[in-house]
């Protein structure tokens, strides 16, 4: 970790503490490739994807733009926005970490719509936006940011387990900071399971106003 | 701190080191709006805008996607990838450093193309990826980063300075980190210039591997 470039802040007589970091290059391993393509939340193993701009074909979240809903409130419901939510990842170690919070004896990646599981990626969920995952075939994509839990994958981890109550509620506070990111697709291209994931996280800098 | 046991300890509760900060929101002002719909790099100004999830109807950066160029080398060039350079935003305080640096007069948002010119954002060229511009009409833009400094806009310059020698190169290294923002249209709207403009800007956190 290095200090803000000091130069800038000074001639602008501003502060200059915000810390930074440079950017970040290294491999990562695609274990899982899901898809949404049922009638409900849960995905299926499939062994490639054709992914495409608009996302991952016949995916529940497919699309240049989406609907606005209650995790963007400050648009009205329904309006159209683009679509930064096209691919659902997880890490199996912060899935574990839920299961742990929650008491339960595991958490699976199908059970709360993930499209990818990634291996070799410490505290995935923290990753950066704007930092991009490619893949062999030249797809890449996107992270948009931490994907926040919200009750419909709190009750679809539920249904496993009906002996214990208000899983819906439990899941927004023991997920929080471990759901995992959103992505969306930058550049086309085919996704095989279990290939390496090339990871360049951008420069970081803490933005205080 | 050491990469596998630190991650773990993270992930499992213990004090996670990389320094944050919470979201922050605030007002700003659009003090000027701007279209690319000449031949060429530069922009005029306009009373006001509707933009589209494509961006800016009729100016040269609209789409939904983009070939790659050479600010991605990592794409073949001329490859669709998703455009998330729709809008070019830029601060007046950044522009005279820049000139200060060139060792001349002034740098005109308008030569380098600007589609809007904000006021009362400190280092606005540092804002990170992902935050949310909100104009009163409803329309949000997405802030994808930094708009890395290129030969071309430094030879627009250049054109204005015709005795000043190499200032397509010298400003790719003047311009660095002051050259504004590119950013994609989240929500369709109305754009007026004169208008507020609220920015909101996510947690922030160093991540660190």
């Amino acid at each position: 970790m290095s200090t803000q470039d000091a130069s800038t802040a000074d001639l602008f007589g501003l502060e200059p503490q915000a810390p930074s970091i440079a950017g970040q290059r290294f491999e990562a391993r695609l274990s899982r490739l899901l898809i949404a393509d049922g009638a409900g939340f849960a995905t299926r193993d499939v062994g490639r994807l054709e992914v495409t701009l608009e996302g991952v074909p016949g995916d529940r979240h497919m699309g240049m733009s989406r609907p606005a809903d209650s995790r963007v409130p400050w648009y009205p419901r329904g309006t159209p926005i683009r679509n930064c939510r096209q691919v659902t990842i997880l890490a199996l170690d912060e899935l574990e970490e839920i299961a742990q919070r929650l008491g339960v004896a595991e958490v699976k990646p199908e059970w709360i719509g993930a499209n990818m599981v990634l291996e070799g990626i410490p505290r995935l969920t923290q990753l950066p936006a704007g930092t991009r995952l490619h893949f062999p075939s030249g797809a890449a994509l996107a992270v948009e940011g931490e994907n926040m839990p919200c009750r419909h994958a709190g009750a679809a981890v539920g249904a496993f387990y009906p002996e214990a109550e208000g899983m819906d509620v439990a899941f927004i506070k023991a997920a929080k900071g471990l759901r995992g990111l959103v992505a969306w697709v930058e550049r086309a291209g085919e996704i095989v399971a279990g290939s390496e994931v090339s990871v360049r996280v951008p420069a970081q800098k803490l933005w205080i106003r």
